[in-house]
């Protein structure tokens, strides 16, 4: 029910996304069944007729609170108890799911699903990692907005819950982490990056040391390739944010000079962030996918593609291997 | 003597500065005068012939010592007493020169300029302020390195230096000054950004609120155009090689599908940070200008011409009535 074209984005995408998976897949409609019941029929009577035959994968779970964009996080936490963000974060922990993903309120999904799933034992507060597309492979940004004021002990958690992310939905192997700062060698950064520096040397995980604003884009630095980048929330949600908005803003410059779609397209198609779907919110026991308030059809799929990627590469269990947790039984560590 | 093509890039910037400068302008040239003459007769007898009616306007100025850019900010500071950079800065306290320019050790020029120049009263620490192009004028970021951790007082007292340089060397007139944070709300940041939102409420800078990563590359934000970004040298720091790296990456990528040179410079020519020359060490009683340690002829050219309108503007002068300093006799309010 949330983002900024519900409903009809996610009821979109959660077709587009059945067509591309695998047919034992199926996809949960949470919220307003009949809302979300009338948004199908119409995509099936209209632009997405061809899907039909995917539509049988779809289940509806009624919900019947909706939360606002503008609503505050404990607003609806508290006041929304059967809100589409409870309804269906609870379908995990009842095991009737296997991940989530919503385009809705940010900090009431990262709220809700704190609450509902809860937290790793190891786990303080969850982070949110986004992919940062690079001149080479994409790179996970851990934290990217939920945390804005963090320890150096915060920081290396998010190093150890991005590593596991890397690891299951891209593929990497003993992921590489670079610590966002402001020169390579130790002794640069804010207090902060300083210490948690030397935890990392100290982490186990395969740290490459400090990282400088100019790697980000090439997704290296001079010691080479790197697939996880660590800092706080504030520092990631502006990076992000400004990298989300120059791409648009050199496309621009470039249209008023007269450069055809067909170049841009080719040129930048793999910086579209559409293509990445969505940030998952790592450190709850479970998934949540956060996807952009903005997302599209397209996007929703691929939102919906990370889930199901996450879901069964055993995201969950490898973070809780990561952070030392024993595996419970019959999970292979 | 600093910078990556020393004296070579120097010696050429001052004399194509001079071509483009009024007659009454002339350039001290500060290092071990035969290598920097030896240089200059080199320039003369080739590439740059036509510029020698201008060569009767550079000076001369001996310094033994010279700092390597691997140096730290305390050896040159203390075992190094005749460098360039001292002998250079030296010269504006005893009312020899208007202005210094460097595209040597940064750190070293940084720690040379505030002990040399001194800081002004309400000053702790020294911040630099670096242009930032954008899609619509550039803006002005402070601070973009000089320090890591921040107290709100210090961002606001960077507000004001960043303020006066915007208005004296770009011509803004009450420049309007945006708080880099992630949300537009005043609640939104981290402690410190939180606290130092309140504290330019009530500074009587034309403040205009939070503004977010995604509005650096438009130079607004929905409440309207921004002259000024502060944040601390952490944030700034990442940001501005962030943006160094990205326009390079995007080009990179459109050269590879075949966009040809000429649209790419009247698209991005703006976005040359070469254009802008130099970034002032602000907060210090005199001008000290940092120019990229890679800086070309032609950059250094742009930052001697920036030095020289910091001066003509009195930069000095109204940075100390920015700080609410009494104006020295003779100098108008």
């Amino acid at each position: 029910m949330g983002g900024d074209y519900a409903p009809a984005a996610p009821v979109a995408g959660a077709l587009l996304a059945l067509a591309e998976l695998d047919p034992e897949h199926r996809v949960q409609l949470v919220g307003r069944e009949s809302v979300l019941r009338a948004q199908l029929d119409r995509h099936l009577g209209a632009e997405h007729a061809a899907l039909a035959p995917h539509a049988g994968r779809i289940d509806f779970i009624d919900a019947a609170d909706v939360i606002d964009m503008a609503d505050k996080p404990t607003t609806a936490l508290r006041g929304k108890p059967n809100s589409s963000m409870h309804v269906g974060l609870k379908l995990q922990v009842e095991g009737k799911s296997d991940a989530f993903v919503s385009a809705g309120n940010t900090g009431a999904q990262m709220a809700v699903s704190t609450v509902v799933l809860r937290l790793h034992q190891a786990v303080s507060r969850p982070a949110i990692a986004t992919v940062f597309p690079t001149a080479r492979e994409p790179i996970v940004v851990v934290d990217s907005g939920a945390n804005v004021d963090c320890s150096p002990a915060e920081l290396v958690t998010f190093a150890r819950l991005g590593a596991a992310y890397a690891e299951c939905v891209f593929g990497r192997t003993n992921a590489t982490v670079g610590l966002l700062s402001i020169g390579e060698e130790p002794e640069k950064g804010n207090a902060v990056v300083k210490e948690t520096h030397q935890l990392l040397l100290a982490s186990g995980l395969s740290f490459q040391g400090n990282i400088e604003g100019r790697d980000l884009p090439k997704g290296e630095s001079d010691r080479g390739p790197f697939d996880v980048v660590v800092c706080d929330g504030f520092v990631g949600n502006i990076v992000l944010k400004f990298y989300e908005a120059v791409a648009p803003m050199m496309t621009g410059l470039l249209r008023k000079n007269g450069a055809d779609d067909a170049l841009l397209g080719k040129s930048f198609a793999h910086l579209d962030y559409s293509a990445y779907g969505g940030a998952p919110l790592l450190g709850v026991n479970g998934i949540s996918i956060i996807a952009h308030g903005k997302s599209s059809a397209r996007a929703l799929k691929n939102a919906v593609k990370v889930a199901a990627r996450a879901a069964a590469s055993r995201l969950d269990a490898h973070i809780g291997e990561r952070l030392g947790e024993s595996a419970p039984s019959g999970v292979k560590a």
